[in-house]
């Protein structure tokens, strides 16, 4: 109960983390000039995009964020904020965003794992969802922003890391760990991951 | 009986000109050099991507562009002539098909928002999924073209304008107006707001 | 059964080819240096995007890619061999390459007409979905690599030998020919006018 009260609070947290710094990223592109639509609607994108292409590719009913009208309203106003903000080079907040883009991306792959199962999927496929849950919202905005999806490009292991949150969640839950366990470690697998990956500056190189 | 006739009517004006458009559009387009099935595939995309898309996130049965084989008739005699024919810089027939994308651009809103609530959707996701009708074809049509859509960047007002028919039709709608009614006003708002946004040359500004 | 046999072992080619060139696409882009993410990423686009797209359009349940978990096993190991392989111009495996990719277009033609039709749908959408799936992969590449579909552009006419392999499976079931033999027309369909296109050259004008 408990657990899925905090589960809830982190995931609407990521969403309006996802909408802020959505808005932020298209407000400073560096070839278009966005009004506050394009502003608004890449923050959107961003915020809501993952979780609604794994729901329109599980095809199990309207995506959540189109049922449950609190997405729409958090996005929306991380949305605003972030049209409306300044935020300086190395505040105090943009560290406080990186911290919530971290346990977000782990929640994000797990949940998108979990929704998945649910609809009678399997390992593998599930899998994958989870990881375009995790990096879908992103790569869509950069889709249409113009460009193809920084993940493809470097991507400071994002994909790496969601898969590895989705993997751990998996593993757990066929190991016959409970829902709530599986959960909070693919949630740590991926938070851990993210922060040291931020930290030690991991990278991958270019293939081919 | 007479409103939905003409509402149809219009509806198919509304596709075919969409497709009209689409095809210039993709004819002239500054880098790429479209070959017949680039122009009249970016002329369906435009023509029918808005409510494609807006099926597709509904999630309520195949798009009716899919069901309803009149959809993709028009779409592609429009793409064709569009494809075939040179429209000179003021012509006569330019100002008409601004008139008609003018009331098709609100007729698309009012009747996404229809089809969202007649999923069972709240007013909120209604509102944007009128919306995505509106604009979603010539969002997806640039996004084919390698670009950011354009309504992010200057639009003339076009989503809001959407964004204000829609909303005057759930409005009415939640007032009690039956739906007849409340189809024509948003329709109404639609059109005017367009044509003032034409006429007055209203813009947005860039934003950040 | 034979048959049926035959068309799965060509599906699944199909897929390994089209996982396998997008690779070697996605290693060779002129202006995105892409990684190991970015590679398998386009390279399942490229193999699976097609299908993913009819079935998402048909809306008849999940895509048949995340249900049966070989076509993702099959586009992975198609994309890492593609990953970590050089295909040195003018080898034999490219000249293979091309065939199983010309067989492939027919197969993908005929079998998203198929889906279309056990869904439902009429002659003109089932033909749509057909080249749906058979260009679609590689132009959901292609816009996820932030450009306009190759297909719009020049195409090699895989657009129009793609819509005459659905045509020829199409008519040759209402004209009341069993399934097999229809596929195996549109295949044939589907083969010969893409190696007669590639031998001769045959190539589109740009439009307007």
């Amino acid at each position: 109960m408990l657990a899925t009260s905090l589960f809830s609070l982190l995931d609407f947290s990521g969403v309006a983390a996802g909408a802020f710094g959505g808005a932020l990223e298209a407000k400073r592109h560096p070839t278009y000039k966005f009004d506050f639509v394009g502003v608004l609607g890449l923050a959107m994108i961003s915020a809501l995009g993952g979780g609604v292409a794994r729901d329109i590719l599980i095809q199990h009913g309207p995506p959540l964020a189109l049922l449950d009208v609190r997405y729409l309203l958090v996005a929306l106003t991380g949305g605003l904020v972030g049209l409306l903000a300044k935020l300086p080079a190395g505040s105090p907040l943009g560290k406080l965003l990186l911290v919530v883009d971290a346990a977000a991306l782990g929640l994000f792959a797990v949940a998108g794992a979990t929704r998945a199962l649910d609809a009678g999927l399997f390992f593998l496929p599930a899998l994958l969802l989870g990881i375009t849950t995790a990096v879908g919202g992103g790569s869509l905005r950069d889709v249409f922003s113009g460009r193809a999806p920084r993940i493809f490009e470097r991507g400071e292991l994002h994909a790496i890391v969601a898969l590895l949150a989705a993997l751990v969640f998996l593993v757990a839950q066929q190991a016959g760990l409970n829902r709530t366990l599986a959960t909070s470690l693919g949630l740590a697998t991926g938070f851990t991951g993210r922060i040291l990956a931020l930290r030690f500056r991991w990278r991958t190189k270019a293939a081919g």
